[in-house]
C-alpha cells in the first residue's frame, strides 16, 4: 500500500466514523437509541446513498471485527450464575420470547414463498432480544430494582443463549444445504456439541484458574488474552458452520465468570466505541432504501414489524402473567427490541445469500422499527403505572 | 464478504494477534522491549518465513491505524507547554538528537550510492528517539526523578517534534520527485504551514474550549471525537504530501493540552493494546531475513548500527556535557533506542519505493539493536552510578 492509498484508506475510515458520531449524536438528542443513528448514516453515505464511500474489504473486516467484538460484549453481560437465580417466571418468559417470534416469522417466510431452510433463517432474525436498548430506557426511568425489570433483563440472558443456539442451528442447516436427514443431524449435533462444550468448558476452566490470565509482565494480559480467545473462537466457530459471532458470544459469556469481568467490561468501552460503529455504518450502506420505497414493500415491512412486536408481546407477556396484567405488558414490551443482535442476523443472511436485498432491508426496517417503539411504549407504560399506582415499592 | 471468507480473515486476525503476544511476552521475559518480540513475531509467520499469512489489503488497513493510533499515543505524551518549562541544556540536547544522526545517516546513504532524496529519507530514519522504551527503563529502575531522566524526557519532546518536522520535509521532497528548486520550495512551505497551523491553532482552540469535546449524551465523546481528529488530519497529512502518521501526532499532541488529556491516555491503552500489535507484526513479515544473512549485509546493518548509536550519543552528550561525563553518557544512551518510530519511518520508506528490501531490512535491524543496546547499557551505568556514588538527590 503506497502513500497515496494509505491516506485514501484513512480517508474512509475517517468519513465512515465520522457519520457515524453526527448520526448517533443526532438521534440520542431526539432521544432515540445511537444504533438507529449510526445505520441511518451508512445509509446516507453508502453506495445507495450520497456515494461517499464503497464497500471495500478492508472495511468489511472492519466491520466483522466491530460485530465480533459488539457480540463479544453482550456475552460479558451474560453471566451463567445469573442464570441459577433466574427465577421459573423469568426462565418461561425467555424462552417463549424465543419460540413464538420464531415461529411467526418462519410462517410469514413460508407464506411468502420461502423454502423451509430460508425460512428458518429468517425466524432466526425475529428472536434475538436487544437487552442494551431496554435497559438504557429503565436506567433513564430510574426503575431498574423493580420486578419488571428484573424479570426482562434476566429473561434477556435466557433470550440471547437461546437465540445463538437456534442461530447455530439455521446456520447449519443452511450450511448442509440440503435436508437429508442424517447429514443435517450430524451438522447440528456438531454445532450443539461446539456450543454446549466450550460454554461449559470454558466456564469451569476460568473459574478455577482466572489467575492465568494475570500474566506478570504485560499489565494488558486480561484483555489481550480474553480479545485472542475471542478471536480465535469466532473464527473457529465459522470453521464449524457456525456464525463468528457465536464464538465471540461464547468467549464473552466464558471471560464474564472471570474475576477480571469489570476490567474487562470497562476497557472493552473505549474499544467497542472506536470499532462498533464500522459494524453499525456498513449495515445501513447495504440497505437499498429505494427497494423499500413502493407500497408494497411499505405493507411487507409493517406486516413484518407487528408480527415481530406481536409476537413478543403475547409471547412473553403471557409467560408473565403471573406479575399481573399491566407488569406483564411491561415485560412483553421490554423484549420487543431486536436492535443490534436482529441487525447481525440479518447481514449474516445477506452475507450467505440467504436473504435477498429487499428481505435484508425489510429485516433491518423490521429491527429498527421494534427498536423505536420499544422504548417508546416502554416509557409510556412505566410512566402511566407510576402515576396510577404510585411508584413501585422495588 | 461469504460467511467463510469472514472466518478466514478473522483466522489470520488471530493468528497475527496470537503471534504478537506471544513474541512480546518471550522477549519481556528476557528483559527486552515488547516491540522487539512483536517484530520477530511478524518476521516468523509472515511470508519470508513460516508462511501462515500473506499480507492482504485489510491486515495493511489495520496495520495502519495500529501506527496512526500509536502516533496519536506518542503526540499525546508530547505536550507543547512542557517545552517552555525545558531548560536550554534539554533544547540543545534535543536539536542536536536530531542533527548528528540526519547527517550521518544521510552520509551512509549517499555514500553507498543512493541520491540525494533518497539519502535523506534514509537520514529521517536515524533522527527519531523512541523515548517509550528509555522511559520503561528508567522506570523499572526507579530513577525518574533524576536530573538525566528528566533531561531525556524533555529532550525527546524536542527531538519528536523535529524529528516529525523532519520526515515532513524529506517526504515531501521525496514526493516533487525532483529538485526543481521553486517546486520543492513550495511542497516544503506547504508541509511546514500544514503542521505549525494544526499544531497552533488546534493547540489554541483545545486550551480555549476543552468542554467542546463534552457532548451532552454521548460519554464517550471526548475520545471518540479525538479519534475523529486523528483520522482525519492523518488522512489530510496524506492530501498534502506528509506522512500519515505526522497528522496523527499532532492531533495528539494538541489533545495534551486538552483537559481530559489523562482520560484519553487511559482510554487509548486498550485501544492501543489490541490494534497496535498489528502494525509491528505486519512490518516483521515484511522483513526478508534471507536477504540479511551475507557477510556484506551482516557488515552493512554493524555499520548502520555503530553509527546511529556512536551519532545520538556523541551528539547529545555533548550537548548535555555541563551535567558532567557521567551523566552526560546516561542521557545520550537514553537518546539511543529508535524504536517504534525508526520502524515506521521504516515502513513509509518502503512503502514509498524509496528503500528496497535490502536497506528496509537493515532500518529494521538497526531500530531493533538500538533499542536493545540502549537500554542495556542505560541500566549497566545507572547501576553503576547507583553504586559508586549513591542514589541521586533526584
Amino acid at each position: 500500500m503506497d502513500g497515496h492509498h494509505a491516506s485514501e484508506a484513512l480517508m474512509v475510515l475517517f468519513i465512515v466514523f465520522v457519520a457515524a458520531q453526527i448520526g448517533a449524536e443526532i438521534v440520542q438528542r431526539m432521544k432515540l437509541p445511537a444504533v438507529v443513528g449510526e445505520i441511518a448514516a451508512g445509509c446516507a453515505i453508502g453506495p445507495f446513498g450520497l456515494g461517499l464511500i464503497s464497500l471495500s474489504e478492508p472495511l468489511e473486516v472492519l466491520a466483522e471485527i466491530g460485530a465480533v467484538l459488539l457480540l463479544f460484549s453482550v456475552g460479558l453481560e451474560t453471566s451463567l450464575n445469573d442464570l441459577r437465580r433466574i427465577g421459573k417466571t423469568a426462565m418461561l418468559v425467555g424462552i417463549a420470547g424465543v419460540i413464538l417470534p420464531f415461529i411467526s416469522g418462519g410462517l410469514w417466510a413460508y407464506g411468502s414463498g420461502f423454502n423451509l431452510a430460508k425460512s428458518m433463517f429468517i425466524g432466526a432474525a425475529f428472536v434475538a432480544t436487544s437487552v442494551g436498548i431496554t435497559a438504557r430506557v429503565l436506567q433513564e426511568l430510574k426503575v431498574m430494582d423493580r420486578t419488571e425489570s428484573k424479570m426482562i433483563l434476566g429473561s434477556a440472558v435466557i433470550d440471547d443463549i437461546l437465540a445463538m443456539l437456534l442461530l447455530g442451528l439455521v446456520t447449519s442447516f443452511q450450511a448442509t444445504g440440503s435436508v437429508e436427514p442424517l447429514k443435517l443431524s450430524l451438522v447440528i449435533v456438531q454445532a450443539l456439541v461446539f456450543i454446549v462444550l466450550i460454554a461449559v468448558m470454558g466456564v469451569r476452566l476460568i473459574k478455577r484458574s482466572s489467575n492465568l490470565l494475570e500474566l506478570p509482565i504485560n499489565p494488558h494480559s486480561p484483555l489481550t488474552l480474553s480479545i485472542a480467545g475471542c478471536l480465535g473462537l469466532a473464527a473457529a466457530s465459522g470453521y464449524v458452520g457456525l456464525a463468528a459471532i457465536i464464538g465471540a458470544f461464547l468467549a464473552g459469556m466464558v471471560m464474564s465468570e472471570s474475576q477480571q469481568k469489570h476490567t474487562l467490561e470497562k476497557q472493552m468501552e473505549p474499544i467497542s466505541a472506536f470499532l462498533v460503529p464500522f459494524f453499525f455504518v456498513v449495515t445501513g450502506a447495504k440497505v437499498d432504501l429505494a427497494q423499500l420505497a413502493s407500497w408494497d414493500m411499505i405493507v411487507t415491512v409493517l406486516i413484518v414489524s407487528v408480527l415481530a412486536i406481536a409476537s413478543k408481546l403475547i409471547g412473553c407477556g403471557l409467560a408473565a402473567r403471573s406479575l399481573g396484567k399491566r407488569s406483564a405488558l411491561i415485560v412483553g414490551m421490554g423484549m420487543v427490541p431486536r436492535g443490534e443482535v436482529g441487525i447481525i442476523v440479518a447481514s449474516l443472511g445477506l452475507q450467505a445469500g440467504v436473504f435477498t436485498n429487499s428481505v435484508y432491508g425489510v429485516i433491518i426496517a423490521m429491527s429498527l422499527i421494534t427498536s423505536l417503539v420499544g422504548p417508546l411504549a416502554l416509557k409510556r407504560l412505566i410512566s402511566g403505572h407510576a402515576t396510577a399506582e404510585g411508584p413501585a415499592p422495588g
